[in-house]
């Protein structure tokens, strides 16, 4: 999944012609057709600001520049032109031509740092979405922004923090933000929204309806990004209020949209986010998968993060527990990952039921009473890193039942009622998202939330989000794939019908009432 | 020559499907779509301003609104959203739009404020270059723009000039500059690139080179211009160093570009800008005609304004001199249509011969010895408004025969070796220029400068850079014929050689050596 760097990238080394008595053709003009020959295309609209100082710099530079350059769906824009020498013969200056990625997430932000002409990665910086403070999910940001200020407000809070973190990586990797002349970034619809000031709240009410769809490329400076003065901002397109660009990143960076035979991706969080498809079709759909799988909402649920308990193991004979936690350190909670894995281990160990209900048979001490709620005591208080137990309440395991529940049926749906496709038809199944990364693919499948397929076809994408916005700044011709990834996509409105009913209540046992569909999954555990 | 207006313009009522369940349009998809409709046209990209607000102004005014745009030469262009009603419901706001139209001239700025709506003129008002303090001619301009600081210099007193004054016609007419949504402007090459501050000193300087000869649309307060803050400007193109987007505008203005038969349109100042040609071809050169017509160099000369004498008659039989002032003021000097009419009246009253030469006989009393030189006494002191008579030297009625004849010259070879056409085959003669409305063709024809063609053909067109730029404004499509005119231009290099100068020479005489060319000048005036 490493990105390719097939074409030759946004920063062209060009040569101009130089004038001569008898042809009036202007610098401009000159500096255009150099541009046309490189880019092979038509009209490159050249900035006032350029316009202002070419002539001296031209004649300085001897005809000769690097041409910073991206190219949207209108054409091909030049952004800055830049000293055909790397390093001056002053040797002072150096003329670094830097691009930045962001994946604009709801709870997290990535940046990604790279060098637009070797396209090498030069570092990447996370941190949480500032916007929190307002609200911990879309809705209540986007309610915060229909009141007075509060639009501004939020759209402030993501980009001061974009700015001072990008600052704050620069100076680490010893560069300036100056340098930055590109700027990609993937969010959804919302985030989209809220990141460039654009009134959201049409998203939330019927009809539900973005102000946009296709953002333009817009100056960094016209939202508040503090690169370059003349740099370039670009956010990847939605397709609905449900569809985002970070979506289309994702596509675009596992390159569904190349494929000769059907493959899956599913960005899994609170909303299951599946495409389906190859280089000929593509259909997408969006459903709530429940928040359990995030890790945000069950009473020791927590994303990953240290002390996270990301891996169970329980031992079929001895039913003895095991954990993992992220940095080794004492268990402090459970993320989303090790809630799979620990569903899957109470599921394959008996000490749950083929209905998600715990047996207190098998289980014995490990379940205790709290708050009136059966809880399954995963990491008591003698060794967690709270002073309390570590638990799994049934409430919150059922939450789990119906989180893995409506992604397996979401995939059902899609996979089988919508493209008429099995699950055995799929090439590779790709699980984006920082979450995804995590989940062992045997668990889930024991759960009956993956599809029972090869291991090998399962493979893990990492943030496709910033994969794809980064994979845009290294690749040119990606721009185009993105407006036909937008125009090839189907949308499909999950209906929830009865059939839609009747499949999700077979799909709420573990694996599934169906176990012909899970043979790898060991039949003596129901 | 009243401009037509047979397109739509660039203000459009229009009507935005409103939004349906299970139709993910977005807001700014749907008002693309409206303007598609409306203009027929591929891709109107909305700028991010009016995106940030769009879905509550469209649902505020019902899906309607008046959409001010722009065409250049790569696609249409929104500017603004205006509310549908033109005095909103509570009678407090009304909304106009506005577009300015500026000549740039190097001596005279003169603007035209117009309604966008119907195209009807508003107001207009001129007031003298501001540059004239750094130098009264191009030349010295651009070397100061070549001085630290000097182009930011320059382009700041000229763009605040215009600020101050259309300030002031908008007080004057009732109206706010924030109203202003589109300028256009037109100017010689030099001024054009001093008003956007792009270098200019390579135009002056072997091989003689613009910066930019298509100067893209700009944000307005990309200059500093101050009207709405979204609104654009366009200055019209240039074709090189020595032919201006002014002259663009006047061919636009004359419909040249449109003409089944041959016509010519001559810009009479320093230099003499001459365009011959119909729809099928158009062949341009300049060339300097000299100072003397401009009225500037000549020791009584003035430009035209009050007390200048722009008329002048004087008796065949009694040789007893009239002359007209402008206002009817007292007579301060003449201008340069009172000097091709005095020059006239000369020759037709025998009082100079067929060499420009001061008869004595004829003249008699009328010359006297002024510093060395043989003057004539146009005026006495006792009857002119300086206390000093006004007089007409040797010397500046040299540099004037000198003038007409490089003008007949310029024509003779335009129209003759270059067209090869003769006078005769053109269908109108179109006079542009300030100057050029002032002039008496029958005076400019007597004296040789014009060539002696049937009176009617003759049209003055008055500001014709000014009637461009205005034209532009009201006819969306004069875009595509300003990109055709700069296309259909071929521009010839005056080539002072041999030929030349023995044409030169028989310009000279008055009206020519060759006595048949003038039939029409009476013969006993030689």
């Amino acid at each position: 999944m490493s990105p390719k760097y097939p074409d030759k990238g946004f920063v062209r080394c060009i040569e101009i012609e130089k004038p001569v008595l008898g042809n009036n053709t202007s610098d401009a003009q000159r500096l255009e057709q150099a541009l046309k020959k490189e880019l092979g295309s038509q009209g490159v609209k050249i900035p006032l600001y350029l316009l202002k100082t070419l002539p001296s710099f031209l004649r300085r530079w001897d005809y000769k520049a690097r041409a910073v350059l991206f190219k949207d769906r209108q054409s091909w824009r030049l952004v800055a032109l830049v000293s055909p020498n790397f390093i001056e013969p002053d040797k002072i200056q150096s003329h670094q031509v830097l691009g930045a990625a962001i994946d604009i997430g709801t709870t997290r932000i990535v940046i990604m740092l790279l060098d637009l002409e070797s396209g090498q990665t030069m570092g990447e910086t996370g941190f949480d979405n500032p916007q929190a403070v307002i609200g911990p999910d879309v809705l209540a940001r986007i309610h915060h922004s229909n009141q007075p200020g509060g639009l501004d407000q939020l759209q402030k809070l993501v980009v001061d923090a974009v700015n001072e973190n990008l600052s704050l990586l620069c100076r680490e990797k010893g560069c300036e933000t100056k340098d930055i002349y590109l700027v990609t970034g993937a969010g959804n619809t919302a985030m989209t929204h809220l990141f460039l000031g654009i009134e959201a709240f049409e998203i939330i009410r019927e009809p539900y309806i973005p102000c946009v769809n296709i953002p333009d490329t817009l100056m960094a400076k016209e939202v508040g990004l503090e690169i370059q003065t003349h740099g370039l901002l670009f956010l990847f397109p939605n397709i609905g209020s449900y569809f985002g660009g970070d979506l289309i990143a994702g596509i675009l960076f596992a390159g569904l949209d190349k494929k000769q035979n059907p493959c899956l991706m599913v960005d899994v969080g609170t909303n299951a986010e599946i495409v389906v498809g190859s280089g000929d079709w593509l259909i997408a759909c969006a459903g709530a998968a429940g928040p359990a799988l995030e890790g945000g909402v069950s009473k020791m649920g927590m994303t990953a993060g240290p002390g996270a308990i990301d891996r169970v193991t329980i031992d079929r004979l001895t039913r003895k527990v095991a954990v993992h936690t992220i940095e080794e350190k004492r268990p402090v909670g459970i993320c989303g990952s090790g809630m799979i894995d620990l569903a899957a281990a109470l599921f394959l160990s008996g000490m749950i039921d083929i209905r998600g209900k715990f047996s207190r048979s098998v289980c014995e001490d490990r379940l205790v009473e709290e708050a009136g709620q059966l809880s399954f005591v995963l990491v008591d208080k003698a060794h967690s890193g709270t002073g309390h137990d570590i638990t799994l309440s049934q409430v919150d395991l059922n939450s789990l039942t119906s989180s893995k529940a409506a992604m397996y049926t979401i995939l059902e749906v899609i996979v089988k009622n919508t493209s008429d496709l099995e699950f055995e038809d799929l090439e590779t199944f790709y699980v984006a998202g920082t979450f995804g990364s995590f989940i062992n693919p045997d668990s889930a499948i024991s759960i009956g939330m993956l599809p029972d397929i090869d291991r090998s076809r399962f493979q893990v994408l990492g943030n496709s989000s910033l994969g794809g916005a980064a994979l845009l700044l290294r690749n040119p011709s990606a721009f185009d794939r993105i407006m036909e990834i937008r125009q090839s996509i189907t949308y499909i409105e999950l209906n929830v019908n009865q059939e839609f009913m009747n499949m999700f209540s077979g799909a709420k046992f573990y694996p599934h009432t169906d176990r012909s569909r899970f043979p790898s999954v060991p039949i003596d555990s129901a």
